[in-house]
This record gives structure tokens, sequence and C-alpha cells, in this order.
């Protein structure tokens, strides 16, 4: 919904909306079986719900595009994924709960192994522990250069972010990481004169790195990539008048929420976590999005069986969620990772809304086939939102 | 898709997409039967294509919009109709091969049937034969004007093309032909004050082939209609990093095809030789846009019996194009020609894609009752290129 339109109709009224993201929802038939991920678990709540519901899928970004975890969420959010674009830096500062103010340029960090002629043999360093990237990245905040101010924090396992601070940044600069074994690192560059200054400072950063790094094997280098600044978006409380909240255990979700306005709770890693933060948390918000994460890296491990298992995992929690009588539920996903591809793809997303005045439909179960008899048909998640709040309550009719 | 973003993420990876559109694929019931022409053919291979693929409608342009033969394609090349729209002259000067140049206004002739009194008796002077309309046009090209120089042209039938050449011509002209028989020819008429120079060299023209036309009856007139300039747009290879061939025997479609880039590749009448053609050429590209011309002819003459049987005609075909192996292979239409309409239609197209990753459906056969089972639901036309570029790995993941 366009967002002018959007502040234009909506209203508070004590209402309450729960989004669910099982992340990666989305999978495709196993070859052996014609049953996707989904269609093999045992999810009697979760059928149960289906029978319930408006059902549905939802396309994230457009037909054909695989949607990264950011452009997932933010169409979920009710926000145009393309023309809500961020950076991958930004959004692992803001993900760590780094500072980032709006000069500041960030930027995503791997430690990699590179051999005798810095070709990288690694592109995730043996995926270090996080103590050991935590102590490596103590030892680059020693590097200095003239013109910004550094900042380099520990994200997860090989994961880090730099961030410069400074006058007239730019993220107008090229990734350093060739994204590819075997290659070499390649030097950052300014994809618009603005940026010329700070592919110069990034340049100084990563020589000063080698000294560090030299005898840190497996992670004797580093790669950087997306450069980004913070941007600089209205918020959900702005545009849909909602108070709302973010369950999520990830650091990336957390950062996403924020971005939007949206408070991060504190939560723990597991279900039972989940479901304790929403039902202390529950009179002082709205609008809560809960976040399921475990169904995406069975995904892109490929690991077909251990997504079956989180599905039923999840599904055991449901009559919790439904506990809290939450007026508009919203089970979704932010995209789909089907076992068998090990990796994110375009494929429309499961959806489904569980409230009041919802039009019954002839799909019985929570699964990709029966979806397919669902009566939301297949539409962008954009649009998820606005079709919360309407069975919400909280979308004014629209002209005389 | 938007063709920045495509340009972003379109990769190459040596896949094969095949295309090939049924003209006027899509269909209406019989009013005996209850069943459309496509529902009434006999097509085992189509029906087993329908099982193994993902299935659903195309919409050509927008809905309750009936396409002419130029959206109709264009969108299925992944080209927004709305934006690139071409004016039917230039469409006609392109596809008989004609070196039309960017200042060039070219237009599409008629000869057709006068009374004594001016009055249309027969738009297309029953049709007279090719041969017949390329001597009449050897007699036209001694007229000349003042300030353009002149190219006639013959297509086919009754159908000619007219380009003007010169310094600062435009395409602001309205037409001559009033598509209406018992109407007198209109004079040319400026549309913007750029195009009255323009118009007078075109009322030039027709004033002088009076003479010539006189004592040619049945073609004792001309008219003309679809002043327009040839189109400067990105190319398929630009835009979705594809080398793309057209396999199609028909002027209009080979024109279409190279005004998007794509190589026309000869080939003869008969499906026998698409087959040979995509066969001989098939190393060479990676993108094939295959052409069949019957479907809608026999739709537009109103046959439904035909229709009928040139769908049973591309059954027969449909395992020499699976031979090829296409990575992805789409079987779709530019818009419908429903045989009770005799014309082309609004109602969405049959659409078939068939690859790796295409999640299961509930759709057994091909016919328009049976597809509204399919995953892909319906969707915009201008979709069907991304979302073969998905199944076939040329799109990149969007966003972090």
């Amino acid at each position: 919904m366009d967002f002018d339109l959007a502040r234009q109709l909506a209203q508070e009224n004590g209402t309450k909306i729960l989004l669910l993201v099982m992340d990666g929802l989305g999978g495709l038939p196993h070859p052996e079986t014609g049953r996707t991920e989904l269609e093999t678990a045992y999810t009697p709540h979760l059928d149960i719900i289906a029978r319930e519901s408006a059902c549905g899928f939802t396309v994230p970004v457009a037909p054909g595009i695989t949607p990264g975890s950011g452009p997932g969420h933010l169409a979920l959010f009710g926000y145009d994924p393309l023309v809500y674009n961020i950076g991958r830096g930004a959004l692992e500062a803001v993900g760590i709960d780094f500072d980032l103010q709006p000069s500041d340029v960030a930027a995503r960090g791997n430690f990699c192994t590179v051999d005798g002629d810095g070709r990288i043999t690694d592109r995730r360093a043996g995926r270090i522990s996080t103590e050991r990237c935590t102590e490596i990245v103590a030892e680059l905040r020693n590097i200095a250069v003239d013109g910004a101010q550094l900042f380099v924090e520990p994200v997860r396992e090989h994961r880090f972010v730099l961030v410069l601070r400074g006058e007239g940044l730019s993220d107008r600069v090229s990734d350093t990481d060739p994204q590819a074994e075997g290659a070499i690192a390649l030097p950052a560059l300014a994809t618009a004169p603005e940026g010329e200054a700070t592919a110069a400072l990034v340049n100084r950063f990563v020589e000063g790195s080698k000294a560090v790094l030299t005898d840190k094997h497996p992670a004797n280098a580093l790669l950087l990539r997306g450069f980004a600044k913070r941007p600089a978006w209205p918020s959900v409380t702005d545009v849909f008048k909602l108070r709302p909240a973010a369950v999520a255990h990830y650091p990336m979700y957390r950062g996403l929420a924020r971005l939007v306005g949206m408070q991060a709770l504190d939560v723990g890693p597991n279900l039972e976590d989940t479901v304790a933060t929403l039902r202390e948390n529950w009179d002082r918000f709205d609008y809560f999005f809960a976040h399921y994460k475990h169904t995406d890296t069975a995904g892109e491990d490929g690991d077909f069986g251990r997504k079956v298992a989180k599905f039923e995992e999840v599904d055991e929690h449901i009559n919790a969620l439904l506990a809290l009588e939450p007026d508009v539920l919203m089970i979704a996903g932010d995209h789909s990772t089907p076992a068998i591809m090990a990796a994110h793809s375009w494929h429309p997303v499961p959806f489904m809304l569980r409230g009041k005045n919802t039009r019954a439909d002839e799909c019985k179960m929570f699964g990709e086939t029966a979806l397919l008899r669902g009566s939301l048909g297949t539409f962008p998640a954009k649009e998820a939102l606005p079709l919360a709040m309407a069975h919400a309550g909280r979308l004014k009719k629209y002209g005389a």
C-alpha cells in the first residue's frame, strides 16, 4: 500500500496483530515423495489454522526474484522492497546494535584464508569461533587511517563489521570480496566520483590489516562487501499507526525491525522464549513480529529432514501463540528456502491469515499444494500488513 | 521486471531457454460442448508437459485489454507493453527487412476498392495476390514529392509499407484509413504542430497515387495508417544477458524480435522447419523464441475445428522440442483468439513452464479449466521471462 494512503486510512483501535515469520518457509517437492518439507511435516495445529484462515501465497519482491533476508522481511512489514533497499553493511551494523550514524559508512567483513600467492582458499576462514573473531577484531582496532574514525565490531564466527565515520564519506565503493575461491581480494574502487576518498581509506585499512592477520591462519586475510549508509525510512508507527515490537533472537532481524521503527525486545533463542517474551509484552504493543530462524538454516544446509522437524517444532507452539488471543495472526515466510536447492529461492511463500471476517476457502492443510485453493491467491508480500490491518478494523474506508 | 534491476541481477550460465508461442492460444468454450479449442484438441504430449510444469495464465497487457500482436509478444519478451509501444508502420517496415532509419517515418498501406464516389467497398481490395501488389507498388515508386525521399515496399496480398525519409519528419500524423467500408479515405492530418509538414507530404503522395491506381481495380485506391518511427529500445542481451534468436516465419514477428535485438533466423513455413532451425542453431544462442501462427489465423477466421486441428499439429512436434533438452521450456501465447469471437481477446492466456525446481500443482492437462489449478496463478506476461530466468539459474539474489 502506498504510504500516503496508509497514513490517511490507518486508525488505532486497540487490536493486536501477530506476525509469525518462519524464515525460508516455502519449499519444493522431495524427488522421492513429491511432497515439500511443509507437506511432509506432521503439523496438526497449523492445519487447523489453515482451515480457519484465509490462505494463499506471498510474492516477496517480484516473480522470479530471489530475495535476501532484508527485502523478504521489509515486504512483510509493508515496505516495498524495491523502494526500501538497504545495503548489507548497514544492515549488519544495525543488527549488532551498533549505533550507526546517518553519515557513517558500514561494510560487512569476512575473515578468510589465503595461500602464499594471496589466493582465497576459504572465504569463511574455516568458520572460526566468535571468540576468536572477537580477539582478532580487537587487534584490528589498533589500525588508524587519516581522514576517518574506524570501528571494527565482531558479529558471529568469521563475520565482522567495519564502520568508517568522518566528513564527506560515501558508500559508492565496490566490494573487495570477489565472492569466489581461487580469486585474489580486489582493491576497493569508487563506483562514482564521490566514492574515491572513501575507497582510498578502505584500502589503507586493508593494507594495515595485513600485519595483524599474517600470523592468524586460518583467518589470515579479510574481505569487505556491501558498503552502505543507514537509510532514513518512515516508521511503522508513522505510516500504519501501530506500536510495533520485534521478537527476534538473531541480530540481522532485530536490525531490520529497528530500521522500520520497531522496538527489538530481548528474547532467548528458543520458541519458549519467543512465547514468553510475547506474553510479557503483550499489553505494551499492538503489532508483534516474531521470527523463527531454524527453518531457513535447515533449508540452506539442504537438510530436508531437519526442515521438516523444525516445522513440527513450531507446530507444537502454535497453541501457545493462539492463547495470546491475537485479533489477527499471520503465519508467513520472508522467502522460500527449498532444501533440494539448499538456497533461498523465488518461489511464492505459504501464507495464512487468521482473524475475524475471513472468507472461507477449500484449503484444509498448511502445505504448498493445498494453499493453491486458498482465497487470497498469490499476492505481493507488501500487501500482507494492509490485509491484516483490514481484518483488525484498522483501516478506514477509502473515498465517499 | 524493471530493466535496471534485470541488468543488476541477470547472469550468464550456459543454460537454454525455449519459448514456444502459439499465436492466439487462448480460447472460449464451444457453446455445444462447453470445451474450448484447446480442451477439445487431443494433445497427449502437451498434457504430459502440463503434469510436469508449473502452470497458469499470463495477462498480456492488463485485465480487460485486448492486445495486438506487438504488445502480446513484447510482454512475453519481458518488455512492459505499456512502456514499449510501437506504431504499426514501423513494425510493418521492420518486419519486411526494410532498413528503417531512426529519422524515417513509416506507415502501413492497404490497397482497397472504391466506387465512383470514392466510397470504400472493400478495405482489402479483394486480397489481391502478392505478385499483383508488387507490380502496383513498382509503379507507385515513380511518385516523387518535394521534401522527402519515398520508399514503397510490398508486404503480402493487399498490404504494403510507405516510408518517408528526410529532414525534420514527424510521426504525429493521423491515419487516412477510416477503418470502415462505405466511408471515404481521410486526409492525413497533423496530430501535433510538428506533424504538419509530414502530413502535407503524405497527402501529396496520396494525390500522386490516384493517377497510378485509377485503372488497377480492385486495387484502385490506398489507405495509410500507423505512422511511426522506429523505436530505440534496449536489447534482450543488454537487459537480460541472453543471446536471443527468433525462429519465426512471418515478417511481423521477425520484425518484433529484431526490435528487441534478437537475431531472426531463416526458417521455412512448417513446424518441421521450426524444429530443424532450432536444432541447427541450438549451440549458437541461449534464448529461442519459436513462433507458430496458424492457431491465431484459425481463431480469427472463427474456425473452431481448424484451431483444434492446429493444436493437434503442434502437439505432434512437442517431443522434437523436448529432444533439444531446453533447461526451461515455456509454452505460451501472445493473446487469446477465441474462435467463437473470431478476434483477438483480453482473456488470460494458457502458460506452462517446464524446468528444474518447479513446484507441484494439480494441473493434469493443458486446457483453460485445468490450468486454473496451476501453481503460477494468473500473472503479467512480462514476468514470464524473469520466471524462466529464475528456473534457469540466471538471476542472482536481490538484496542482503
